[in-house]
């Protein structure tokens, strides 16, 4: 089995500037071009945690409430909240910066999965996760009550088992 | 306010054929990539439903599970299932197709959300939608359940106030 | 030899959001980008009707009367008329929809022709093409014509020797 | 009326190199790429002929009989033949070298026609064509019997007007 | 005049995954690719310093001696090192990992030019740099040397009156 | 070692039209995306020359002048001017064409150098470069001291053995 590795070594960060083709009508940028982007920067840090190639699993729910502008510079910072077996949550932000207006903004926060898999695209164990401050120990513990929403709408457990999200439920 | 419109008048059909540029070093279809496809196609659907432009709300939790080659036709079918006020649900399924190997596999389900808006971006009210089979009955009603979900995901509804979801999660 | 299929196994319906990079000076979709979107269209009808990787062979006389602007959404129907031997002839039909403005008028229509090919790249034979409706009748009888006059062109077939082509214009 | 321009003033030479995208699954160009580039490369050989921004109004049969590989470099030679009031019709050559094996191949010959337009899009008249060199004249002769295939093939004119057409069946 | 700013204030970091597309048939990424990448990190460090938007003045000699494979990530470091008037210097450095093989080499280190323009295109004064650590000092000194050997191979300055530079030269 | 060829066999024009993608903010073609360009189109210049696959090693100073707007034509032309061992040097120049407007400008000229690889990536000897013209003669004779500027930069030669570019700054 692997050594664990600290959440903080797979920290990646990626920038980008909206282009023209980003943009819709209004000319922000599109929803799915920022999901684009976002799946790359955080399998860019699943892969740093785990030293594979990996392959997205899943994507949780994604809100989108500032539009981005035409022009503006794109921040996204991903890092490995935990691990189970061959896969991977990762936390991933995104800031939006109209440089020269002097505004940035947090515009997105979203969890994706990714599955660590061999030459031959077999899962295989990951490294285990250890967190550091206070937040990188919070999105560890949470991260079980993700699993398990995600597990519900996947249709592949039952709601009744999944204790840790029904407690929040229930609070 | 605006004339209810069917669920099917929105239907909308996307091919793509996978480039290697839209492929990971598995030569896989990367997840993010599709993520994009499957937010034009969606939008373009709840276009149709409001004639307005429509900016991405947000996507409800996306699994992929089956690996979609280079080369493989990429079939997306997009429709609305109900509207709340100037927001859109769309329900969109994706198949792949390995036409010479005629294989054809069912690959994603997701919902996304847009909202209508006005010349100056503003949101505007969209039609109520008319609900006709049983699956877009089916959809029309549990619509409530996926909004209550956002919003607490989202922070914007105490999960005790989600009736809906907490009957599911409770059954 | 293989079994014959009905046209409408072929349909493929495409869709595409016109990009600022579609577009010329004058915000409209420049032909080219068209041309390329319809071959991709034509080429996955081809596909599902031979179940084989096809090849461009060639495309008929296509004019661009209407303008398509940015943001439009345009949509393709494509599917076999008729094959011979190895090549197929697709017939392709384009829309282009200002969803806001609830416009849509047809723009463009086409026959690209495809070559089936195995695995090494030479021609194979494929299904011949089984007519239904009147339309499909129609367009499988006057795919003789088409082909005499891409011959013709091609210098590969001499004027006097079409009669097919002959009749229509001594008509 | 503008002043009569020589041909070969809107000479127009292009060169692309093959990259993965632009291919196929036998590693060969797609059509409709290569029908994109020759769009581009004919639409400057129309705006050097007019000083106008220009649309493209049709393509004319184009075949595809060599495969050009991945890696290959494609070099496109367009120039004007003769124009019609505000419509021009160009000649483009198109043909790909693989240069390490020292191999280069003509692939295609084609003939789009453009329109020239003013700043709101309304068709404006064009300069006349000068034909120097034998081929240019043979070109701008024959640039009438061509007229006339596609104003028939786009239901324009009766076969039976088309005099330059019918005596080229009948030789 | 605008309030100087500290060099490491403009720090940009910026990740691309190296896609089919970026390579050439050794399936290395190509070098203009690249060049591409680092004047858009470099950009993007510049308007952070100026909060201006920026246009690129130059770009100094840079070698390429380390192949970037196919899948490989690319991290660009970007930071402004000093500021002449309306031009700011920026420092690039350049690492190409391949993840799974656990290997991150140094690749590239260039010097970019930019200069602030304001609405209208026009240049404008952009804040002084403030060198803090030992690396920013030596770097905002040895700016006036390159800048020197900039303006004599752009035929602005005599190589006579380059006496920072030829001070390098007689050492 | 291989036959020596002219200088003007490895002529190679290339043309773009600059899209919305390639500028920025003020509808100018972004410096990056114009290096990316030149790098195709003069290792295009260094593939004739030697006829074998070639890497960039190097561009040297760059610079920017005057500024290339949206839906211009750029045109480049490049040629080798020298050949050491297994490298070559590639002179390209660029030009920017408002053709509605009838203004053209020289934008850039830049020097890129190439090495020619074998199969498995491994530097091999190229043709020499045989100039004919004045000019050909002059950037042959100079190549010798821009490569003496470049191996100081890249720390490969000591400023005091670069007689040739020492003679230049003296003079």
């Amino acid at each position: 089995m692997p050594q664990p590795k600290h959440a903080h070594e797979s920290l990646t960060v990626m920038t980008e500037m909206v282009l023209p083709n980003d943009t819709n009508t209004l000319n922000n940028l599109m929803g799915g071009r920022l999901l684009h982007w976002m799946d790359i920067a955080a399998a860019i840090a699943a892969q740093k945690h785990s030293n594979r190639t990996v392959v997205t699993a899943s994507v949780d729910n994604v809100s989108f409430s500032e539009p981005i502008k035409l022009g503006n510079i794109v921040t996204m910072k991903a890092q490995v909240t935990r691990a189970f077996n061959s896969s991977m949550e990762v936390f991933i932000e995104v800031w939006a910066e109209d440089i020269p207006a002097g505004v940035r903004v947090s515009t997105n926060r979203a969890y994706y999965t990714f599955v660590a898999v061999d030459q031959s695209g077999r899962p295989i164990e990951v490294p285990q996760v250890i967190p550091d401050n206070d937040e990188e120990h919070a999105r560890f513990a949470s991260a079980l009550r993700r699993r398990q929403l995600r597990l519900i709408l996947a249709g592949r457990m039952k709601p009744q088992e999944a204790t840790e999200l029904r407690a929040l439920l229930e609070n």
